[in-house]
């Protein structure tokens, strides 16, 4: 006998979980798709040597490697490894299909990555990353970066999991900024901005002091610049507007960026985003070297400990790798794994709620025909239904309802067939009626108008 | 640079295939749901020595391993392993879960497994299974078992490839004969079986050659006694039941499994499986060992080269490695990769004929506010849709339009703003109107009526 046990590092759901997980995936991938973005799925692994284009870096020692049994019994080095993001997956399509691809090619792709993370809570080895990118081919131009706070705010809006802040930045400001402070060199930047990018966990003060202390010895004065211009925040569309004007006549350095940021904007507002929902954070830098213009970040404002539940931004060239193309992208990934498993934690995940599954009860086997007729009534009208095969004990019918879920369930016993009737009782809230038979699909159909 | 290519047995597609392909695992999954199965989903890798319980089988030889850099870099026998199929997982899942289940646990689980095949056309080492299976706790009526077939009727109505049968055949029917026949050493009637599988494929003609020649020289008459008893088939509902009346008259130790598929077959009538979607088949036997009663195959009338496209059984207990509750259950398998791959060879998918997507045109860069306004509400009424984002020339926008494969085009140009309306393009037909702005929404959404 073999203990039963999942790997390390793994979300497996019970299925309530599991149907309110899909209905996240679902509201996300709806919405990707709503905007034009068209599905693409990879396989799960790459070939190493297509999969691993750099050396050394952290993401690449955090691989898994896959071998085939035979592989495995010859030696030598393992052929095919497990993505581990859908960025380097996607760089390797656009450059394998281009000549099939239409470009601005728009693709949304919602699958599982792979990451040996070091095992604790709320860490994953395997989680699902939802992912859109608009890819130009030689240029994208930069009211693309608009379209994507549009996305966020359409799929969390959905979602309806508390009000929340699209946070953005633009890369060649902070890059601006810096160079006319006299921080120019490539990697110095890269340590500062390593720490401002965490101001919103760490607090302005603790970053202030790293940049005072040993190893960036910055000035006093030169910190205060700094937190100065990057603890400025939005609080509505024109005051974002007025602090991009004023930053530029401050720091003429910051102008490309600015106008950039401006633009974008302009036409988040245009795209219908409130603008409540969206400002500028100038410490937002996303730790990777890759992104080059707009940056986004998205926070619940009710849970700011969650930290960013969906990020992204501008990129110069996707697959430089694999293609002598040019191939310019924006786009922003939802970790939807992690999401889900810190939304339950905060409790704010309710195993469906609204399951609106129905069970047909059965209390004698001889209704059996008659209990299939009226599952197969509700199915035709799209209602997802079970029957119980098998007469038991109303109390053990109920139980069984309850475990998994259900939110009505129709009686016919002997009463309901001498009246010409069926019981149909609300599980969540206990309530019973007595309808015609007739009506059971028109009171399933609208449940709340019939005060059910 | 590094030329970008998929890994060999893969199956990825362009995006249009791919949302008919995705279209494809929605009909699947949301007929299983309306059946009341509920979703679930495990980890791509499981630990080894849970995976592989059996020493020796083939599935063992084609399994994948999986090693993080730190575990190659120590080496040692890899810890992990990617599904083969998605029984092992389930039987994992149910053990590790139990508690936590409703019995009957009814779960369909959508996902892809691994195997190490031999690269070639059509055989596929990353494919997508969609399973459902119902799992009892030390029992599991046999009504259950009609069901399936009410399952597997739904879901190839919907997909709408073809008239479809659905063969039924039972284990102890099979079992049964062929031990009046003498033929009752368990090895020795699984080898026959094999040879009786391969009927539909091979022909009568030559598997009796084979059942009379060197290694099993079965006498003439006991191969025509074979081929008359397998080789009946079922025209309607009750010459199906005829049939199994006469087999128990005729070989009473068949009684048993023609009592349970004589039950079956009276409930796939009552739960409103048309009676020329079924039929008994007595030369299906079902490779493995691990069916115990019913077991179904389903074939498209019209492509009968393309073999069975669903395919499962009763058997006797799920989890014996992992549990010591008894867990009989039942279940199906669709193959969707090798089957989309048919459908696809055979020239019946094509890719979104029905896209129902609206690509909204831009001539005019001044324009792109209304565009946005166009799109977003559009969007509100739940229709996909993508701005073009830059002014170009309208043949560019028409040619991409195409490659995507879009189902309409909205324009709004000078002309068009200065009469008050917008043109609409069916982009199949040709067909073009202006219509007023306002009757955009309402025409779209019905533009069938409309004559669109």
């Amino acid at each position: 006998m073999i203990k039963p046990r999942t790997p390390a590092g793994t979300l497996e759901l019970l299925p309530g979980e599991q149907r309110a997980f899909n209905h996240m995936l679902e509201v996300i991938g709806r919405n990707y798709r709503r905007f034009g973005f068209q599905p693409i799925e990879t396989p799960v692994f790459e070939l190493t040597e297509v999969l691993l284009t750099k050396t050394g870096g952290e993401t690449e020692r955090q691989v898994y490697f896959v071998q085939s049994t035979g592989a495995l019994e010859q030696g030598g080095a393992p052929e095919l490894a497990l993505r581990f993001d859908l960025t380097v997956p996607l760089a390797r399509y656009v450059a394998e299909h281009e000549h099939q691809l239409a470009f601005p090619f728009r693709r949304y792709q919602i699958q599982r990555v792979y990451r040996g993370e070091r095992a604790q809570k709320g860490r994953f080895r395997e989680f699902y990353q939802c992912d859109i990118d608009v890819i130009g081919k030689d240029s994208l131009p930069v009211r693309y970066d608009a379209e994507i706070p549009a996305v966020i705010h359409a799929v969390f809006s959905e979602l309806a999991i508390g009000p929340f802040t699209i946070s953005l930045n633009n890369r060649k400001i902070l890059r601006g900024f810096f160079e006319a402070m006299g921080i120019s060199d490539g990697e110095h930047q890269a340590l500062v901005l390593r720490e401002i990018d965490k101001i919103d966990k760490r607090g302005a003060e603790a970053v202030a002091q790293t940049l005072k202390g040993e190893g960036f010895n910055l000035p006093h004065a030169a910190v205060e610049k700094i937190l100065g211009f990057v603890l400025r925040r939005s609080s509505t569309h024109d005051s974002a507007m007025a602090i991009l004007a004023e930053l530029k006549a401050e720091h003429p350095q910051t102008a490309e960026g600015v106008d950039e940021l401006a633009e974008v904007l302009t036409l988040i507002k245009a795209l219908g985003v409130p603008e409540n929902r969206y400002a500028l954070n100038f410490s937002i830098a996303r730790g990777l070297d890759y992104y080059t213009g707009t940056v986004y970040e998205t926070t619940l404002d009710d849970y700011p400990q969650i930290g960013s539940i969906c990020s992204g931004g501008r990129y110069e060239n996707l697959a430089s790798h694999y293609s002598k193309s040019k191939l310019p992208g924006v786009g922003i990934s939802i970790g939807a794994s992690r999401l889900f498993w810190q939304l339950r934690e905060a409790g704010l995940i309710t195993p469906d709620a609204q399951s609106h599954m129905v069970l047909v009860g059965l209390m004698r086997d001889e209704d059996l025909p008659e209990a299939l007729a009226i599952a197969r009534e509700l199915r035709g009208a799209g209602i997802d239904c079970e029957v119980q095969l098998e007469a038991k004990k109303l109390a053990k019918q109920f139980q069984y309802a309850d475990k998994v879920g259900f939110s009505y369930m129709v009686l016919y016993g002997e009463s309901e067939q001498a009246k010409g009737v069926v019981s149909l009782k609300n599980l969540a809230t206990g309530k019973q009626v007595e309808i015609a038979r007739g009506d059971l699909l028109p009171c399933l159909s609208q449940a709340r108008d019939w005060g059910l």
